[in-house]
């Protein structure tokens, strides 16, 4: 089922977080609705695609949908985009460090004058007058990764970072207990985010921010300040990526 | 055109490095073959696959490819795999931290008791009884990233780490000049290889290697046992990724 985030009459926000089949990890897909446009941010892979397609019409046609945000690179965020672009006029928001990639999952001819290459440094978007921001989080997994800051509902959406692995008999959608929920958290975010020092200046980054929610790509989301603060403050401590490798046994011949 | 980098009349090595097409990255994609057994690493995305297949039937026909090895989750390694596990029985080879991305690039019921989860420490494998290592690379660039050492050819297939992008008027082969050539590989090495403590790791562990050349997945490839060390010593003192954030203006708020 959908869930609606946000809603103030002219703005809205929806994540779907149950298309993905049982088995596979779960994931988010978000929707935000400004007036009569959309942006669907991390729209996933092939298998996605129709569900997600059949959902999101319950509250934007299709062709209304003006952005099609990816964060990063990996397949689980944007390997269907060519569905999408075959059914709407809507513009590829993706980072520019991975443009050279759009070849390797897309019919070139379809994604023609509609990239927008964001840069590094990260940029501003209007959805019809909404302000977005498009956020740097690199090394968040990705060298190259982008969050999306709504300026109205005051929504972080803050791709893997965050992302929980919640087990499906207990599968919460928004965290009660901040320091009960780190056990599902924290196995992912040691592994695939690349470095503390990355999760520090982050931190840094979105505490000048005015954030009501925070919403991963998977798992629950972080509701209202006091949660939100609870979230930037653990992952500014956070050791994790590069920081472990004196831990592993990796960077050995394997046997 | 095809290149044979290696040949002892059982045991061979193959790169195609000109499938991309112009204007897109150049990129090679590598044929281990040992008796009547084929290895195919890092095939790329939809783009290249008919070409690719085209090609290595010159060499072996397809279905005697055992294993379809991808050394991370990006597309441009593995997007076009669906297309290989139609036409062949090859077992997948895939870091192990990455195997929930596989339904998000493939037909699931083509995947079933195909993949072979590369544990983050790495594996061998036997190629018809060829010994192949699969070395842990990660965070060079991607959070799991494998690197493949043939034994036989003492030939290291080193993904994106010495990943060269040339100019399309010289783009040459096999590196002659080391100097000359860091132009082409610093650029993406700071920006896109995560950190410096994981390159010195990678560069102490693979010392211990005899290996007589070093093939990236982009760009020219370094022959002899003077340019590999070369090469190795260049990676041991790279400062690149999270070792640069000071000098960037990430982690702000874009104007």
């Amino acid at each position: 089922m959908a869930h609606e985030l946000y809603n103030d009459g002219t703005h809205r926000i929806i994540r779907f977080d149950d298309l993905t089949e049982v088995g596979d990890v779960q994931a988010n897909q978000c929707l935000i609705i400004h007036g009569d446009k959309g942006m669907l941010l991390d729209p996933g892979g092939n298998k996605l695609y129709s569900k997600l397609v059949a959902e999101l019409s319950k509250y934007i046609p299709p062709q209304k949908l003006e952005y099609l945000f990816l964060s990063h690179q990996d397949p689980d965020v944007g390997a269907g985009l060519n569905g999408y672009l075959l059914i709407t006029d809507a513009k590829i928001c993706f980072p520019q460090v991975w443009e050279r990639f759009i070849p390797s999952f897309c019919i070139e001819s379809f994604v023609k004058d509609r990239v927008i290459a964001i840069p590094d440094r990260g940029m501003r978007l209007s959805l019809d007058g909404a302000e977005i921001i498009l956020l740097p989080a690199h090394f968040l997994h990705s060298p190259g990764n982008v969050q999306v800051y709504d300026s109205i509902s005051k929504t972080l959406f803050s791709g893997d970072l965050g992302a929980s692995l919640l087990p499906f008999d207990n599968a919460y959608r928004v965290v009660t207990d901040f320091d009960a929920h780190i056990k599902y958290m924290l196995g992912f975010h040691r592994r695939y985010i690349a470095s503390g020092q990355a999760c520090q200046r982050w931190a840094t980054m979105v505490r000048a921010l005015d954030i009501e929610r925070i919403v991963p790509q998977h798992g629950a989301l972080f509701e209202g300040k006091a949660m939100v603060n609870q979230f930037i403050d653990w992952v500014a401590q956070l050791k994790c990526g590069v920081d472990l490798l004196a831990e592993t046994d990796w960077y050995q011949i394997p046997a």
